[in-house]
């Protein structure tokens, strides 16, 4: 198989259809998602046994990759768990699909239009942005996500999964074929690279004729190397190493909820807190409270040397920690000398995701609020709040820790731009 | 000089710069710009002075290579025009910057903020990008233009212009940075890369870490060998490859006052039309008309073989003709079969900048307005309209014909993106 002209093809094929998309009505798309929805839920046990297959093929190799490599375990596990489809997997995902069908079309909308004095009508109209590429890796309910919210967002899509999963992708791509041609879609909206071929990946990331943005969704370490090589725009997640700095004016009770709730509620995701600063006037009053709190959750504290001459079973924080996101219960803490250290601090080493300040003093939050410079900054409320869903957007491609087109939980809307438009009547320049 | 780390030096600079200017206040910003405008006007002859020290460096480098090489003199005109720095031109520039003081701060607005079934309440607030760096060629107001842009919308700036121009934009800078110290602003918030080494270039474009985005002012050329070789994020703007479609029902008074100011208002300017589609139920009656009125104007036909069975001087297009900007007194000319042809020819063949349609069939318009992906596309009105003043942006940092962050004009919201702001009273995710 010639991967090049293989890839150059998909582009050419999704390019195509996407003028189809771009033009088709609501009703024409909100068809497709209700009749993917519908295929899943009716092909369950196609689905599964497909997703059987990978699994099958998954723990073979896992074993060979076990006895030659000494592979982690634990690793291992998590691979099986993103990889595996359930029953109940199967039901989530048609009913993903089902609610996007059911989230308002970005597509179209014409806002801020405007007389000017030369006589024109000039505004701006909601567009998709095209062909989106989308590479991610184990989990298959992504390729019936990322199809559904291209698909709603006007995209066509080229949908790149895991290598282990193909024979589900497969499966699910079909299905969302399906579904495009039942509403007179065409089919190629959404084509998924159906080759394990890893040079695949970096033709897509290249391929700046027919894709216009790629959306990794996956770990940081596949967007770092993602980002070296990629000639398409990319709206890109790096990590999540998320702050809460707990002012002097920090009530006491809303500093222990929001730091539990950030650091403890989950320990995976990237909205999780993984460093805590303290101001020094109220350091000897909250960290003692807040350390055990958090040694009682069995979260491991690494602080600076004020830290640990106030939280007695503390290890010592070294500036790498401070750069760190754990992923696991382990907090970085370090006492500040107040708002200016804390905001330098923050705009120093936070990855510029997520970053929240406890405080009762309207002054001090919005300075906060101004000058964090992160995709998302909170007063007084948990850091695992940043989130598409709880932001309102109704579903979430992702999360872009980037300045350049989106930023922060990015739904629809990150997959569609503003072009200009203009009505007039016989007018010229003058 | 060691221009790896001296660009190193600046970026560093820049950034630490870019905190302080992320949270100037709109007065202390204007302050700036207002003493910048003044300074220019006070040090008129010293601009002069400085800017003839250019120009007698590029005639005797003119000569040279002119002797050397049988450099084409228009170029060298050209060059030498847009390198002049006159007593008007200081003026306009000083004036420039004034009103850029006068325009509306973006920075801080926040939209959108709604309660959240979670009880937070979460919205957006307009913040700078970070770091600007401008690359430009000879033109020196854009120093000062560049400067005044960034400065406003909170950035801090890096300029890299023409070495042609280097005494005029050192002069013009330290203006500038006098400006930003009156205010009690950081000088490096604006920063000239003072050197005529061309790897400043390439270092320039690859400062990930310090730099957020690179706006290129200048030709195509000048963009496509950024674009080659850019790690920074670009607004980019490649050519101008207009359309205007002259529908069945066209009125054919508007239809001759549109293609007429549209091609030879300017030649050379990026919005200008250089190509015309015609419907074949009206070319018989349109044509005859537009290419007479063409013709007396100097503009060459370059048209379809039934362009030429209607229009008898004109000469046969290639295929190659339909994708050329001639930024010149030439035109190439299709007949059409209909609006589907004219969509899929301008989808095909632009450069995805701006298009117009020329009819009184509201359905046909509306189709075209949805259906053409260019970044400014039109109904009854002149291409020559698709510029930041006459959309009332009230400044111009560019063009972009990409559609990621930025499409069409830019103004200073171009330079800005949106962080989300999230209000809590002590909530935590459930």
């Amino acid at each position: 198989m010639d991967i090049k002209h293989y890839m150059q093809t998909l582009g050419q094929q999704a390019r195509a259809a996407s003028r189809r998309l771009a033009r088709a009505s609501t009703a024409e798309k909100d068809a497709a998602l209700t009749a993917i929805a519908a295929a899943i839920r009716r092909d369950k046990e196609i689905l599964l046994a497909a997703n059987a297959r990978d699994l099958e093929a998954a723990r073979a190799a896992g074993l060979d990759a076990g006895l030659d490599a000494g592979l982690d375990a634990a690793l291992d596990a998590a691979l099986m768990d993103r990889l595996t489809l359930t029953a109940k997997g199967v039901d989530n995902m048609a009913e993903g699909v089902r609610q996007i069908a059911q989230l308002a079309d970005p597509i179209g909308e014409m806002t801020d239009i405007r007389f000017r004095p030369s006589g024109i009508q000039v505004g701006k109209m909601r567009v998709p942005l095209g062909v989106i590429g989308i590479i991610y890796e184990a989990r298959p309910n992504v390729t019936a996500d990322a199809a559904a919210l291209c698909l709603k967002s006007g995209n066509a899509a080229i949908l790149r999964g895991g290598s282990e999963a193909i024979h589900s992708n497969r499966a699910i791509a079909a299905l969302v074929q399906e579904g495009l041609q039942i509403a007179g879609l065409p089919a190629e909206a959404v084509q998924m690279v159906d080759t394990t071929d890893r040079a695949a990946v970096g033709e897509l990331i290249t391929l700046r004729e027919y894709v216009d943005v790629i959306v990794p969704r996956g770990g940081k370490g596949l967007i770092a190397r993602l980002l070296a090589e990629a000639r398409v725009p990319m709206i890109q997640h790096l990590d999540g190493n998320c702050h809460v700095y707990l002012e002097t004016e920090a009530d006491p009770n809303k500093a222990l909820r929001i730091v539990e709730n950030a650091k403890t509620q989950r320990y995976g995701t990237c909205n999780t807190a993984e460093s805590l600063l303290v101001d020094r006037e109220v350091a000897k009053m909250l960290l003692p409270m807040i350390g055990h709190m958090l040694t009682a959750k069995g979260v491991e504290i690494r602080g600076c040397e004020e830290t640990r001459t106030i939280v007695a079973n503390a290890r010592p924080a070294t500036e790498e920690d401070y750069y760190t996101e754990y992923l696991a219960p382990v907090i970085s803490v370090k006492v500040v000398a107040g708002l200016d250290e804390a905001i330098a601090h923050i705009n120093q080493y936070s990855s510029h995701h997520t970053d929240a300040i406890v405080t009762e003093n309207h002054t001090q939050a919005m300075r906060f609020l101004r000058e964090v410079d992160s995709s998302s900054v909170m007063i007084n409320a948990s850091t695992r709040f940043a989130d598409g869903f709880e932001y309102g957007l109704g579903a979430e491609i992702g999360i872009s820790t980037d300045k350049i087109h989106a930023r922060g939980p990015v739904g629809l809307e990150g997959l569609t731009c503003q072009k200009w438009v203009v009505f007039g009547n016989g007018h010229v320049r003058s």
